[in-house]
C-alpha cells in the first residue's frame, strides 16, 4: 500500500512512519509518476488542476484523498469518483493562522496603521493619530477595549480568535445557523442580525462560500451597521455584495473594511476597493499555512487502516 | 479644600463625589482662574507649559498634583516646589492601551500590512504575501506562533502584553534590572543580552527615557540580533541609537523596525526612517488615553485626606 505526500510543504515525514503503507513524495504540479499511480492514498496541498484531473483519471486504486485545505474545492472539482474515494479536508489546520490574521486586521483598522503608512510614504507625521487621544470615543472604532465584535460564521476559527479578542477587552457575540452558547460566547441565528448589527463596532465575517451564503452581507444589512463600524472579511468574498460595500465605504455609511477575500482574486485592476476610503486590501493571506498536518494525517491514516470513520470527511 | 480637574479628557466626575474637597473643572491650556488659585489639589493631563509654570508660581496652597501621564516630565519641569508638593503619576493608566498598540505593531510587522498598503496604493495585488505560504519559515518573522519575543523593560506594560503574546503562541522572555520570574516569564538582567539577542525574533523595547537608558540599543547589540529579527520600540526614542538602527535596516542586518517613539518628535523631515526599508513609523500613538483615571484619583484622594502614603509618588 502506498501513500503519496506532497513536496509543496515541509512535512515531518518521520512522524508518519510506522504504519503499513510506504511513503512517497510527489510533485503537485506534475502528473503522478507511473510507478506511483497504483497508490491508495493521496495527500493533497496546492496541487495544480492538471495534476488533479490527471490523478482522477489514472489512479485506479485510490481510496482516500487527504487534502490539507479547509475547503478543498480543487479536489472536489477534479473528477474523482465520489463513490469509491473518500475525501477528507484540512479543517482545523488553519484555525490559528486565520485567527491571527483576523486579529491583525482588526487592530490595523482600530489603530489606523494603513493611514499612518500613507503619511509615512509622504514623509509626513500623522499628528492627529498620535499624542493624547479621547479614550474609547463614541462613534469611532479605535480599540478592541470594550468594542462590540460580532463574528458571523462561528466555527473553529472563531473559537480560536475569541480568547485574543476577550483578552484585549472586546465584547464578543456570534452568529451561526443555530443559537446557543459556544465556548462561552452567545451565538445567535441569522434572524437576530437586525438587532445585532446596529450594536456592532466590528463585524467579522468567517463564512464559507456556498449558494446559501452568497451576498448575505447586502446593502440592507450594511445599512444596519453604525456609521463607525468596520467590516472584516476572512471567509469568502462571495458572502459580501461588493458593490453595496463599496457604496457604503464611499458614502461613509460604515467606518471601513478590512478584506482578505474577494469575489474575484487577484482583485481586478478595476475594483473599486483599491481606492475606497478606509479600506485594507489583504491578498488572501490569512490562511495558506497548514499547521499540525502530520498529526491529522497520522490520525486519519491509523483510522483508515483500522477501517474506522475518518476525521473531516466531506 | 478644592480639587481642580482638567477638561482635557472626559472624566466621570460623579465617581469622585463624596469626599470633602469641592471639585472644579479647569482649562489646561489657560492660566488657572483667580477664584481657583487657592486649590490644594491639581489633576493634570496635557497641560500647556505656560499653564503649569503659571500654576507653579501662583498656586501657593498646592499640596498634591496627580498627573495622569505615566512619565509626567511636563509637571516635573514646571518649577513646582518639590518640598511642599507631592507629585503622583498616572502609571498603570496606560498599560492596556500601550500593550494593544505593541501587539498591533508586532502583527503588522509579521503580516506585512505596511507592504500590502504600498501595493494597494498602486492598485497592485501583492501575490507574494498571499496564497499558500511556508509555515513558520526559518529566517523570517511571519507569525507570533512559536516566535521568540524578548521584552526589554519588563514592567506593567509588559505584564499586560504577555497574555496576548502567549495566547498567540509566542515564547516570551524579559530583560530588566533584576533577574527573576515575573508573571510566569523568565526575566534576565542586561548582562544576559549577549546570549538573548541572538535567539530573538522580535525585540520589544519598553524602556523609560533616562540617562541610564540612552542608546542602550546600540550598533553592537543590534549586531547580535538575527538578520530577520524585528525591533519594536514603544518606550522612549532615546533608548535607541537611531543612526545605528537606520544603518542596520538599510544593510538588511535586521528584519525591520516598528517605531512608535523617536529621539525627536514629530519625526524630522530629514529622518532616515521615512525611507529605510521594512520600517513602520507610528506617531507616538501607543498611549495617550488614560484608562480608569477616576479609580486612581479617588483612591489617592482618600489616602491624601487620611494622611496615608499616595500611590505612584515620584
Amino acid at each position: 500500500m502506498k501513500l503519496l505526500y506532497p513536496t509543496s510543504l515541509d512535512l515531518d515525514i518521520d512522524s508518519l512512519k510506522g504504519f503499513a503503507p510506504t511513503l512517497h513524495p510527489y510533485d503537485v504540479k506534475k502528473p503522478i509518476p507511473d510507478d506511483l499511480i497504483d497508490a491508495e492514498i493521496l495527500v493533497a496541498w496546492t496541487n495544480s488542476p492538471d495534476n488533479l484531473s490527471d490523478a482522477a483519471k489514472r489512479m485506479k486504486n485510490l481510496k482516500w484523498i487527504q487534502s490539507l485545505a479547509a475547503g478543498p474545492n480543487d479536489v472536489l472539482n477534479a473528477g474523482f469518483d465520489a463513490k469509491s474515494i473518500k475525501i477528507t479536508t484540512g479543517s482545523g489546520l488553519h484555525d490559528h493562522t486565520v485567527a491571527e490574521h483576523t486579529l491583525a486586521l482588526l487592530l490595523n483598522a482600530a489603530r489606523r496603521f494603513f493611514e499612518m503608512r500613507d503619511y509615512q510614504l509622504q514623509g509626513k507625521w500623522p499628528a492627529h493619530l498620535g499624542g493624547p487621544q479621547p479614550d474609547r470615543p463614541k462613534g469611532r472604532f479605535t480599540t478592541l477595549r470594550d468594542a462590540r465584535v460580532l463574528i458571523w460564521g462561528f466555527g473553529n476559527i472563531a473559537k480560536s480568535l475569541v480568547p485574543s479578542l476577550r483578552g484585549l477587552g472586546a465584547e464578543v457575540k456570534g452568529v451561526a445557523r443555530s443559537t446557543g452558547v459556544r465556548n462561552g460566547v452567545e451565538v445567535y441565528n441569522e434572524d437576530h442580525l437586525k438587532d445585532l448589527l446596529p450594536e456592532t463596532d466590528a463585524l467579522v465575517m468567517i463564512l464559507p462560500g456556498s449558494e446559501g451564503t452568497k451576498h448575505v452581507l447586502n446593502k440592507e444589512r450594511l445599512g444596519l451597521l453604525p456609521n463607525h463600524a468596520w467590516v472584516v472579511n476572512v471567509g469568502r468574498g462571495t458572502t459580501v455584495d461588493e458593490e453595496a460595500l463599496a457604496d457604503a465605504l464611499e458614502k461613509g455609511e460604515i467606518g471601513g473594511a478590512a478584506l482578505d477575500v474577494f469575489e474575484k482574486e487577484p482583485l481586478p485592476e478595476d475594483s473599486r476597493f483599491w481606492k475606497t476610503p478606509n479600506t485594507i486590501v489583504s491578498p488572501h493571506a490569512a490562511g495558506g499555512r497548514p499547521q499540525g498536518s502530520e498529526i491529522l494525517i497520522a490520525d486519519n491514516l491509523r483510522k483508515f487502516l483500522a477501517g474506522q470513520e475518518l476525521k473531516n470527511v466531506i
